[in-house]
C-alpha cells in the first residue's frame, strides 16, 4: 500500500471514524482503524463492534491533488496514535506507505515508522438486506435527536429503554423515549411512503448527530437487527436494539384540569437556582405551587435551606394545585423543546404532567414528567 | 448583618477568595467564606489552611452603590453553593442578611434562606511580624512564576522541592527550582534593598499567578513561616516550606563543549511528535544527534515504532554528540522560556545540559536539563 494524500482531508477522515473507536472494547484490533486502498479510493473503517463508520476519500479527476494511490493494499493502524501523529505533522501533504506490517509516514521533515496489524483480522461490516430506505434532511434528524434523547434511560436494567423508538408508517415518523420518569415525543412529517418500527441505541444516535455537521439530506435503511445511515462518502452502521418497546401513547394524558403558558428562559433561570438547593441537599425534588392564578416554584431541604421564585404566567386555566417534581427533568424539558413559549398542562398532583411548545396544541412535540410523591 | 451589595462585585470578590477554598481540607469550617461586615467594609476571607485570601469591599462615597450596609455582622457561608447561588441570581444587586445562623439572600423575585456557620469558629488569620517588604510589578511575578514553576517536584519524597526558592539580596531576585532531574532559573533586577531566602510552595504561586490579572505593583512581606502578599484591596497568605534548600549554583555549567541556536517553534512542533511515539510507549526518551553541523531528533521504541527529524540550526560550535533526554522537559523548558529563538550547551552527554534565549549569555534565564542514561 502506498498513496499520497492532503493532510487536512485525512484529518477529517480520521475525525470521522474515530467516533465509532472506544478504548473499553472487548476485541483488540478494534482499537485500529482499518485503512484500504483501491485503484480509485482510500477507504477508512472504525469499529467499537456496536457502532461502525465506514469514510470514503475518492481520487476524483477534479481533485486530484486530494489523494494520489502508488499501490493497493490495506492494513489496521493504531487509532489514536495515528490519528494524532497525522494531526500533528506539519505540512500539507502526508505519504503513506506500508512496509510488511510497519506503516511508514513521511511529511516534511518528519519520517515515522510504526506498527500496524494485518487488515485480514478485521471484521466484516454488517450486512443490510436491501430494503427500501427512508429519506430525511440533516436537519429533522438533528432535531428528533435533540428532542428524544435526554430521556432516553441510562440504566441498563432495561435495556429498550436505552433506545429511542422510532415508528415510521403513513409519510410520520414519530420518535419517543422514555426511561420511566419522562418521556419524549416527536412526531415528524417525512415523505416515505416506507414504514418500520425499530429501537436505535441511544449512544448511536449522539455519535450520529456529531456526524450530521455539513451534511444536508441522508438515508436510513434497517433491517431486523441493523441500522445504516447513508450520509454520502460516509456510512455509519450500528445495531438495534431487541424486543417490543413498551405502549407509550396511552401516558400522554389527554385531557388537563390546570394550565398555563410561560417563558422558557425565565422558567430555565429560575430552575438553574432552585435546582441549586436541590442538589445541594442531594434530594432532588422542587415544587409548583398555583394559586389563584399565581405560580411559585420552591424548595425548602432541611439542613441546606430554601428558596421560593415567583413567576410570570399566561393564559391560566383551571384549578389550584401544588405539585412536586425532579427540577432537572423539568430543565431537560426546556432544552429538549427550544421554544421560546412553552404551555404546561396538569390533571391532579400524582399524574404525569405534560410540556408542549405553546403554539402546539397536539401531539408532534411532547415531554411528559411524572411528578415526585411527597407524602 | 445586613448589607445590599452590586452583585457583580460581590462576585469578582468571591472568585477571589474562592482561589484559596479546597474540598479536601481537615478543618470543616474551611470549606466555608467568612464574610465580615463593618460600618465602612464588606471583607471576605478564605483559606484552605496553607493559602488564605482576604479580599476587601469598601463604602466609599464615590461608589456608594457598590455597598450599601445596614448592620453590621459576620457569618461563614458554604463557599461553593453560596458563591453559585449569587452567580445564578438575576438583577444587579443583591439583598443578604442574617437571621441567626440562616443567611437569607433576595435578588429580583428570588428569596434563599440558607444555613450558615458561626464566624467565631473561623480560624484567624496568620500574623506577619511587619518586616521591610519587597515591592515588584506585577508583570514581573508573572514571568519569574511562569519560568520556574513547571521544575517544581510534584513528588513529596523531598517537600522543600515542592517549592520555588526565591533569594532577594543586593538589589536582585533569584528564583530557582528544580525537581532533581532539571532546574529553572530567573534572576530579575529589582528596587528593594531588602533581603529575604526562602521557599514558596508551587501552589501557592500557582495560585497567586491567578490573582494578578488587572494587578499594577504589589509588595512581598516574609518571615520566618509566613509569606505576605500584599495586592490592594486584597491579601494573599500563604505558609513557606522550611529548611535549608540545595545549593543549584553549582549546578548550572559554566563551560560547554557543544552548542547551537535554534528556532523555538520549530523545535516545539518535532519534540510534539517525538513525544508522541514515546509516550505511546510509556519510555519517555528521545535523542539529539549533532553531526557535521547537522541537528537530529528521533526516538525508536520497539513495539511502537520510531520517528526521526532533522531540524535546521544556527551558529552550531563544537563537537559531534549523541545525548538522550526526557522530550517533555525540553518541552516545558520551551514554554518556560517563551523565547523565539533559544541557545543549547551541552558538554557531554553525561552532564546537564543547558537552554538560554540566544539573547542572553548570563544566567538570568536557564533551563537545565539531565540527561537519560540509555546504556
Amino acid at each position: 500500500m502506498k498513496f499520497s494524500v492532503k493532510r487536512s482531508e485525512l484529518v477529517n477522515k480520521l475525525n470521522i471514524v474515530s467516533r465509532a473507536i472506544s478504548g473499553k472494547v472487548m476485541i483488540p484490533i478494534l482499537t485500529g482503524i482499518k485503512i484500504s486502498v483501491t485503484d480509485s479510493d482510500l477507504t477508512l473503517i472504525g469499529s467499537n463492534s456496536e457502532i461502525s463508520i465506514k469514510t470514503v476519500l475518492s481520487n476524483t479527476p477534479e481533485k486530484q491533488e486530494n489523494l494520489v494511490i502508488a499501490e493497493k493494499g490495506e492494513i489496521v493502524a493504531n487509532a489514536n496514535f495515528f490519528t494524532n501523529i497525522i494531526k500533528r505533522l506539519s505540512g500539507d501533504r502526508v505519504d503513506i506507505t506500508t512496509e510488511g506490517s510497519q506503516i511508514k509516514i513521511v511529511a516534511g521533515k518528519s519520517e515515522f515508522m510504526v506498527s500496524g496489524q494485518s487488515a485480514d483480522n478485521y471484521p466484516q461490516l454488517p450486512r443490510i438486506d436491501d430494503l427500501d430506505s427512508i429519506s430525511l434532511s440533516s436537519k429533522q434528524l438533528i432535531d428528533i435527536i435533540g428532542e428524544t434523547i435526554r430521556s432516553v434511560s441510562i440504566q441498563d436494567s432495561r435495556p429498550l429503554l436505552t433506545g429511542i423508538h422510532f415508528i415510521i408508517d403513513n409519510e410520520q415518523l414519530k420518535a419517543v423515549s422514555t426511561d420511566s420518569h419522562r418521556l419524549s415525543q416527536r412526531i415528524t412529517q417525512i415523505s416515505s411512503a416506507n414504514s418500520a418500527d425499530v429501537v436505535v441505541p441511544g449512544r448511536t444516535l449522539t455519535e450520529l448527530r456529531a456526524l450530521l455537521e455539513g451534511i444536508d439530506q441522508l438515508n436510513l435503511q434497517f433491517d431486523q437487527s441493523q441500522l445504516l445511515v447513508d450520509l454520502g462518502q460516509t456510512t455509519f452502521y450500528s445495531r438495534l436494539l431487541e424486543g417490543q418497546y413498551p405502549d407509550t401513547d396511552r401516558l400522554i394524558p389527554s385531557e388537563s384540569t390546570t394550565g398555563f403558558v410561560i417563558d422558557a428562559a425565565q422558567l430555565a433561570s429560575s430552575l438553574d437556582r432552585v435546582s441549586l438547593v436541590a442538589h445541594q441537599s442531594g434530594n432532588l425534588v422542587a415544587k409548583f405551587t398555583i394559586k389563584q392564578g399565581k405560580l411559585t416554584i420552591s424548595t425548602a431541604q432541611s439542613e441546606v435551606g430554601k428558596v421560593s421564585e415567583e413567576l410570570s404566567i399566561d393564559h391560566f386555566i383551571g384549578q389550584d394545585l401544588e405539585i412536586s417534581f425532579n427540577p432537572d427533568f423539568v430543565r431537560d424539558a426546556l432544552s429538549s423543546i427550544a421554544e421560546e413559549q412553552l404551555n404546561f398542562s396538569f390533571t391532579t398532583n400524582l399524574r404525569p404532567f405534560v410540556i408542549r411548545p405553546a403554539s402546539f396544541s397536539d401531539n408532534n412535540k411532547v415531554q411528559l414528567i411524572t411528578p415526585v410523591r411527597t407524602f
